[in-house]
């Protein structure tokens, strides 16, 4: 089984990280195939972002369709594009964020979501609304933003630890869920720390997507996920430096 | 990994049904432990029948404790005494309505999960809308008896047709969820005639019970399904029999 | 008119202040047959404890049917076994939370439920929602073991009432319901310190029990509580011993 | 125990009716102080016709305060003024629309609400929905004046029935509530007929009194039931006939 | 074009700087019409208030029709009356807090409104539900009397700007909506304070009026705004005075 | 005043169609500037080419804001990357689903929305949701392909017909929202066919746009809506065309 990893954030560091945790929860017989945008932010910190990645992801997953692989995996818990993904795709595709929300669903009757920028806060809270979980699932930013999470001197851990703590004594939460893609190495240990269970996204998405295939079962295309009709596309990006603003 | 399956329908030819499906998808390394309950109603037709095969679903689940397994599934669409099981358990436990309604959120926005009986339609709402699926999920009834789904001769295959096509052509519905344990041989067939998903309970269970094991996840102990207070129980049930009603 | 109250945690001390309170409200001619179920467990505290006090409880509604009753209660705040029971009675049975919310809800706009143990918190939440009422009623958990409420220098009052402060002062709480049957004798002190309405789901369960009889009308025996379909029942419990574990 | 009931329709032949509706269920030691208001529409069909009849309920609430009555009673299933006269009692105060659905929420999981003109379907769905009844009951209109149901040979009986079977057959209803003070002689007959709980609002109403006042419970003077502050009211409405249209 | 505003408050000042707010948001061709009750209580705070404010109200709204206006709005943030005054308009008509909240949610996705006192706190939240932005609005009270509003020395300011520097705070607040009509002179000042899109009742129901009529839109005559049946009205208020309470 | 108005779709006559209707229903003051995105889709129909058309919209968004606009308008009833351009404007933003189910809103209690195909009634429906309204409007496909609307030959007004009648008989529906801004000429005819309410959401998100910049109001820059973060982007897309597949 090939499952293609597509991480729309164009740092590829962070798609490393996500190929680890990937590879460590698959069973023996799937590949991993980690690949990272060559379009839009170097990270998704809000709407803004998670719109421009969307070109690039989509073009990973077309291209690759070729080659072929039997389910794709959107490595960014915002989900981004996953609901135009579908519409090309003839097998599963999985967001990290539906794929963590129900995997937490089994586990705990009410849990939080710890997420990184405030800015990303409501926009997963729709998404949690979305797929259900609204009155069960509290979301909380914890002030990181996205790239400093591969940064270990950043005190990104500490603050990461202190909304977990808010989430546990204030929420009520049985289980905790990562908000971001880029936190999917600390599951593990934050896990063994507050003796709740936490979940992962990036893990979380690689196992139902082995699990729909398993299954002989694939996105409808009857409704919402119908194939995109045919017609001319117009126009060019000649780049997308133009939309980011250099700090 | 051994994955305990427990048909609280205290029906054997049921149980060896479900086995078959539920093998049929297993991973390799994965066995599949089937028992039948040994107390409670030969099939679970709406809230009295339930409530009374909750006992001996919950002493296979203790008893076969000593002996181990990583997982334990409830055969039931009902998902009968899952709250309770999930309490005593150290491992994770899956319903089939709870894993098949999330299943089928990855592959559908609107889908109709289509069961037996009129009298367990608005129960199997209520867990839809629990699991927060009730603003994308419809129910429908198609007045089979359980148990007539282990007789090819019954007509109830026609009348399980009838409701899907009404739930394609009514409702919108963009994948189907097989209502009823009793159901899980028929989902490849249908998938094939009507070309939208169609998802089994039983497979759905095992895919996510699989899934848990290797991510390393388990119930949460906090809160909801804290493991229960020491207490002395009391009394005995000489005999389930009263409790029914000879036909 | 005969109400018969059954109460679903084997403990006769607790019966016996259900049946007091019950009697205090009581219509004249009301008669409240007050019963002990004879299996499960000496309280009920979670899930787990929960379903293993239904075939006790199913048991007394049916044994007491040959000598009648007009309608029955379920004494236990968690309305255990109350969609069951229903199945079977040909009168009104009455559960304590949805008769306390529904009292409730024609004195305040918005009130918060008091409960005992965390674990108890969701599972009366998850009730409130279904009821309807998820909008206007919070659930609070003030660290109370059930039975510590029949010893009167356990310190349970002083957790129940901080709980209420913070009700009056944090929730916006316009009423209290008191959320265990074990907390009946307290409602009358409790509203007069407090000066908001203190609903009691004893209480209340049996002026909705003497109002239904009065009103001629009983449980729908149309769709969810359709009479269980006569079938066989299979094995015994020899001993519901063997489910607890002593302290 | 005294009940005052006030018809804010003022049509002294429906308070009538509604009067020995009220009378048949009260219990031996309550008696029904029925009143007609002297102001405002002969019937009340939609938001106008309710908002105008108001002043005239609360000034018969507000006048009978000196002579005392234990618990009060609207008659209009659109429980018009029902806050209002909340906020200026001592004592409880039920709404029809609002003690109907309780009950019927204790005898079915799904119900329908059949009502008298399409103007008010609306109306009174969205007060089932406030009081947390919109997932569970659906609200449908018969196309019937208020006022033909007071004049046997309107036809009026024939077209209720007709949409009592539509919420029967495409509802998936349990149970029916009458939609209207003029229905409460025909919920008996009803009843039988069509073998399902059939609730009247007026009785219901009669016995919710009944058991508040039993309780001791009376209205929250807390939050959004606060009596109103002291203050000039100013102006005079020579006549309400200017409000109205001759037909 | 001729907006009529009555301010079913019967106080003039009150009136007077609602109309000033309104006609510096008025489009060039706009005619403010400001009329203030001549019937009811001199401020609205609460239910009772609010239900004796609608027939002085929709008295106005009758008696200018033959002058005539392309567009009403009603003067208060309760929107007492606004169904009522629908059914008898032929042209659209606005309530603050419909037209308030409306306009926020295009600036930001969670807002917090924040008005005078607790009692009219649930009232709004309730109207909030209503009009669809439960989930992503808040309701604070400020503990400010409506007419404090007038008195520059009361303190009203500090009050309600500390109630909004905890919606910043502690609800994620993105815009801040003012809950009175009395507070319309406020908010481009505190706009400027706290950097957040602060929006007012009556300007913003002045935009939408003009926008409703330039669009050639009007409120709907089919089912729940149907113009009232022609009946009679009976009876006469010969002086409000006897509703209200001197203090 | 000068509002933008980027149509997303790259289909040059579809936006002088609603340039023309934009311009009919504008403030004398106010200046119309329409333009037509350069890059993606011809048509958006579904998810895919909606993804497909953000990067164009922002890019005019982003091009012009030197120039300078006082509002700008997204000319697609998908709300096509809304939430991506309020976060880069310092200017009021307007959808016009949003736009015109918050007009409805003020018009009638329930109403329906007729679009295009069926691939795009669940994204439609869950913008409504999202937008508060899923509980007062339902979504209705008529089958038509979004640029039949520019041909009058096709047949697509009576499609829209025969569904805008289907939602006044079926649904109860008290107003109608026209769901593709190629509909926008429609408006006016079908208001008089009907004699409900018609909403065009292009012509209502002009009077919003005017609305919120004559209340000195803008787009919250705190939270869910705060300015991109500064970072580089990377890539080219060298032409969309990839992107589509010709017919």
């Amino acid at each position: 089984m090939r499952i293609l990893m597509v991480n729309p954030n164009t740092t590829a560091s962070m798609t490393e990280k996500a190929a680890v945790a990937a590879r460590a929860v698959a069973a023996p017989g799937t590949e991993i195939i980690a690949v990272t945008s060559r379009m839009g932010p170097i990270s998704i910190e809000g709407h803004y972002d998670g719109a421009l990645a969307i070109p690039g992801l989509l073009m990973e997953l077309k291209e690759r369709q070729g080659v072929g692989y039997d389910a794709a995996i959107i490595a960014c818990f915002d989900d981004t594009g996953l609901d135009a993904a579908r519409t090309i795709a003839d097998v599963p595709v999985l967001g990290l964020c539906e794929s963590a929300v129900a995997t937490a669903g089994f586990l705990a009757q009410r849990f939080t979501v710890v997420t990184t920028l405030e800015r990303s806060r409501v926009l997963i809270d729709n998404l949690v609304r979305r797929y259900g979980m609204g009155g069960r699932a509290k979301v909380r930013a914890s002030d990181i933003p996205v790239l400093e999470l591969e940064n270990e001197a950043s005190g990104a851990i500490g603050k990461l630890r202190a909304e977990i703590e808010k989430a546990l004594s204030e929420d009520g939460a049985e289980a905790i869920v990562l908000g971001c893609a880029g936190m999917t190495d600390l599951a593990r240990d934050l896990q063994e720390i507050y003796g709740v269970p936490v979940v992962d996204g990036v893990a979380a998405a690689v196992k139902q997507a082995e699990a729909l295939v398993s299954l002989g079962l694939s996105t409808s295309k009857r409704g919402s996920y119908a194939s995109p009709l045919p017609k001319p596309f117009t126009g060019a990006m000649s780049s997308f430096a133009a939309m980011g603003t250099a700090s």
